[in-house]
């Protein structure tokens, strides 16, 4: 059972900032190393969900973990608000779409749980229909696995209130950062109880379990993430196809 | 339970072909208005499946039921073997692709039943990768149903042995049905207990029911097919969207 408030959001004291950031780029690039083997052999594929308030670094996870990848077994998708088409279908006919074929990494940015996040939070959905979904979700995340050997691995940037804040208002500090900027994200902030209520209840219900990453220190979050991707990687024990010699 | 042996492959005695035929027009020509306001209201959409044995009429049925259908409203996908993209993803990637919009009304002619058919039969799936493909079937189904308003509607093609194979003969000696002969007909043919096997398994474990059409006559299969449909477009209830006048 997991509850969020017990989980703290920072790094563990007696980790070195410097030393953390050394092994992130050893496992990135070992990262890279495995996702080739995979897309070489095509026969397994990994789906990485991320979700996380805004600002929990979602981006910057994706940037530093997997950023050795070979781009051509690699895809990316940032979920945003439905398009009209993705509305007159049922929730998971955009993300079961975009579900990676074997041999693929995908990533998904924000996922399928929105439609009982964000959906739940403003009351879009009521009780009894996040049920239903959820149940619809573990019957896909299932279907994936077991019909088309696809691992689900899925992350939550663990964030606090105040690191968010910091965050945000960086972006409207930084000129650089200004293209980050959205009034909504201000706004949501505001409903922060009920998204922790609604990510535990995600989470308490999933059948395959979810990794909370402690994310107010971007060095850790990566690191943590990437050492998952790694093992799992690792646990798939692809093979290069080879040739018989003549 | 259904037990295909235990049901007639032939119109109903007392009915007549005549009055049969003339009753589809109507019918057919009810579907198209009906059709029409689905449509144009936007809320709601049918997904008919037809599956059965080659020659088993499903092809014919598409044309005679609905052909007075609005084709903007109307999709119609025949599935084959799938292609290489679509065997790198699960078994229920493509159809659900293909699920119909809200407002649409769409025909599988086979579908991702073939997937605990043809693949059973074969051999190429286990007794527990079918249980398993069964359930996501169902969860799959259930999604279209409470999340996007879609009824899914389906029809078996009762044929009997003898009268397919008249017609695959058919097919043979009338050079305007050549390009529907097809030499694999022939061998599945030869497996005919096993698919009504994997087809009463089918039946008999789907949560949504199925509509067995004796169809060895061809103008009691359409008018079957069509009452079917009349009765669940009717029970939508769709009304066409008014302006307020000012």
């Amino acid at each position: 059972m997991i509850k969020l408030s017990e989980i703290s959001t920072k790094a563990p004291s007696g980790m070195n900032e410097k030393e953390t950031k050394k092994h992130l780029e050893e496992l990135a690039s070992d990262i890279g190393d495995l996702q080739h083997v995979m897309y070489a052999e095509g026969k397994k594929s990994l789906l990485v969900i991320l979700q996380g308030m805004d600002a929990s670094g979602k981006d910057g996870t994706t940037k530093n973990v997997f950023h050795a990848c070979n781009p051509i077994g690699l895809d990316t998708f940032g979920f945003k608000k439905p398009s009209e088409i993705e509305f007159s279908h049922d929730f998971l006919w955009r993300c079961h779409a975009l579900a990676p074929k074997k041999g693929n990494l995908m990533i998904f940015i924000r996922s399928h749980y929105e439609d009982i996040l964000i959906q739940k939070v403003h009351h879009w959905i009521d009780d009894t229909r996040r049920e239903k979904r959820m149940k619809s979700i573990n019957a896909f995340e299932d279907l994936l696995q077991y019909d088309n050997k696809t691992t689900v691995l899925k992350f939550y940037m663990h964030i606090s209130r105040e690191e968010q804040l910091r965050k945000l208002q960086e972006r409207i500090d930084d000129p650089k950062s200004h293209w980050k900027h959205n009034e909504g994200d201000w706004a949501e902030r505001e409903h922060w109880d009920k998204y922790m209520e609604a990510y535990e209840y995600a989470f308490n219900n999933s059948e395959i379990p979810w990794h909370i990453v402690p994310a107010d220190d971007k060095w850790y979050r990566n690191y943590f993430v990437a050492q998952k991707v790694k093992e799992t990687l690792e646990s798939f024990d692809c093979k290069l196809p080879t040739i018989e010699k003549k």
